[in-house]
């Protein structure tokens, strides 16, 4: 990819989607319709007068507010797609891709898919050799996530699968298998069957009492390095002369844990 | 690529990097070396006995002892690669991934390299098509980081350069910049100027009092959308019927800051 | 102090305080007052039902819903007499209290009162011989302390003081210094003064800018042991198999800096 | 208490206790004794050279080290009390002040004794007319616990008893209760038994298992208003132009339950 294709893709165009921003709390990520119109509480834009521009403009609203239109991160959809309470954060997706060590060309199976938003994160990091087998049982679940890939064009990095997890996966050798769902202490069986050796297994789990549980079921089926922890994010306010941490903020998400596949041991 | 290459792929050969576990807290990455043998304080293994095994064996060591043999992931090569005190923490890594919107295809600019433990995270992550561009200015550092980036087979994701970043970026139009050295205010004007509009730029921070300054420049030169906060994590004892957080634990790496970069306004 | 006094102290009189808890989030501290009632949402209930009844007890309102009436906590208190922002925290106040050394006996200056919240705190644990000398250069809070520590009862522990502390203090030698205002830097030399040798000076600051000023003023008189912390603190929710930190927390309510005075070094 | 009766108490005598500080880490507290002297790896200091001096005095050591000599606050007999792995925190003993509302006059059962540490702080601020009643069962803690609060001089304050909690208490109507033991649940009922009605008790437990046996238990035993929390303390890094936290820090030492007596419903 030269220089200019990026110039190329960094143009706004009908079709794409963009981040407008007025502020820290008021963010909205939204299609570009040539002849349409945003509207907020402080006017609108016309599309029409930012397709052609490059992402990273600013631009007045009809009511001369100041709004940035940006090309939207792969987290900035998250807050596109996930409508529903259970929602994974950034940082625990991080610490999936890191521990769980899924990047470009890993062959991956999640469940629950939810409304797709972990889906989304992970398929855009196997990419563009590796895929993602993402299982849910819950039909209206699985028809807002198909169409939420749907939308973020990531169709050919990942299988959506209207399948209850307790029955099995259906492949095999995979590199690493992420479990996001109310039982997860009853899916480490077919996670064992379905890894490669030395494979992962990244679970998010937001109450105490599922630890013990899956921390047992892991041990008895022979997974090693176990590791279980969580990480608090703190937001700092950035204001001249007044740099705090924010007073409000999100005290937890969820408890992480990872382990990796071991296979018979070897005697001497 | 196949199941079956998958496989092949997945199995212990001469050459190939371990991850040699004994329990949570030894742990070693090393070379396996036909003919040679590991060592630690609870004996050695012969290399030979697990080249054409799969990743994943357990094996018993000279004086009985059981470890395991895994496949590295790629965040178990920062302890081999990094002797200093300055070192890019997973969780972190994560957050730079993701906020700073790093994936598969990207061109990044990263300063300083130290070692290369972060350059190797950003590398191996854009894959295959993406590049990482790294700022030297010491040269220890830089022989440093050329030997291990070697050693970690991504020459060709990498580019490092035994240059001072304070004279500026040689690339243009890039998707994202990592600023990981000690005055990164003083490098925002070149990163505004080789990010591609709309790129992020993300910076991490030991203390607080260069967040004020750091966050100045940035809103000098015209970023947008400028966040800040750090995680602590915290990692859980896993003992039966005794789940409780650890008592000592790192509890600060450093803040991250994140921009993306605007463009002149557009006036109506 | 005799059981049977406690017993006599235990029982809900005209006039009393209570605490009328409905549920972890609805909650009153409300005067009991012969003839009347107290009103909530959920119905109201006859002070003439509770008189003579023990602390402690249930009862339903009109709209049969269960509360619980209990005798206050100290903290309990604060909610009601800190209707401002700038409100102190029970585990602030609790450092304070074992950090500052401040206990039965000691002679305490603080400034700025405030709406009195931590200065009722203070005198609650310094009685029945010490006391606490409050500064405050704002009338309007003068006013709403005076008002506050009069129906807490604690008139005889605190002397309330109209007077703004960059003046001075009139005290001598008192154990511990509580500064909680805009600029704690510059009352550094006066809580000097006022100390006796080996007391010490607690410090509740907002912003780590502050805290860097106050550090070096805090040398600059030769006061030594010097330590700065927070504390964050997590509730749990306490649920029947999904025991589990809060997702919404107060993330950050101040640092906190205690140091002690030293005297001139002797000489060999 | 008059100024000058201040004055004496100030002066360090032959038998004082002392905090001797050589730097945040290194400090000890000692006892004056006329004609001995106190060594460190940095040389000695004459107790006859302080003796008659105020606390707070700094002083050279024999290899011209300076050191500080400050009063011991509460919380510094501590680490001099507590040899054992299971210490109260000082943030933890706010706590217990605060939300057990334990204070001038009260009257506290406490069980187990330990080495008595935090009886030595309850003791310290419900004086001079309130007292502790704290329970042990070890023989060898009962001995250390006696002679340590005997050197304290807190005598007046508290009854140590050699005798398991789980027998129940001989007091009765007591204000407060606070329980530090291994299994807190199991003392729930005696607990109960002993409290005044909207009497407190206060729950220092280390794992999550814990925390979901008593709770139950709590409520079986008609106590309302039950919190679950916990603190995490952060000690900042002070430095000039580097302000930032510690790296290395205690990040768990327990979670607190609080809760309060109700008495039966009162009928309409």
């Amino acid at each position: 990819m030269t220089s200019s294709d990026k110039n190329t893709d960094n143009i706004i165009s009908d079709g794409s989607y963009v981040l407008v921003v007025l502020n820290e709390h008021k963010r909205w990520v939204t299609k570009v319709e040539s002849g349409k119109q945003f509207h907020c509480h402080k006017g609108f834009i016309e599309f029409d007068e930012v397709i052609g521009k490059p992402y990273g403009i600013r631009i007045f609203t009809s009511k001369s507010t100041a709004v940035s239109i940006y090309k939207p991160l792969q987290i900035d959809f998250l807050s596109k797609i996930s409508h529903s309470s259970q929602i994974i954060y950034p940082k625990d997706a991080g610490l999936i891709l890191l521990y769980g060590d899924i990047k470009p060309g890993s062959r991956v199976i999640e469940t629950g898919t939810g409304s797709g938003g972990l889906t989304s994160i992970l398929a855009s990091y196997v990419r563009p050799n590796g895929h993602i087998y993402s299982y849910e049982n819950r039909e209206q679940a699985f028809k807002t996530s198909t169409n939420n890939i749907k939308k973020l064009g990531l169709n050919d990095a990942i299988t959506l699968k209207l399948q209850d997890a307790i029955e099995g996966f259906d492949e095999e050798d995979v590199d690493a298998i992420v479990l996001d769902l109310a039982s997860p202490e009853e899916i480490i069986p077919h996670a064992y069957s379905s890894l490669r050796s030395s494979g992962t297994v990244s679970i998010f789990i937001p109450t105490y009492n599922q630890i013990e549980r899956t921390y047992h079921e892991l041990k008895e089926y022979d997974f090693g390095d176990i590791i279980c922890f969580e990480t608090i994010k703190r937001e700092l306010q950035l204001k001249t002369n007044a740099i705090r941490p924010q007073t409000r903020i999100i005290g937890h998400t969820g408890f992480l844990i990872f382990a990796r596949k071991r296979t018979k041991m070897v005697q001497k």
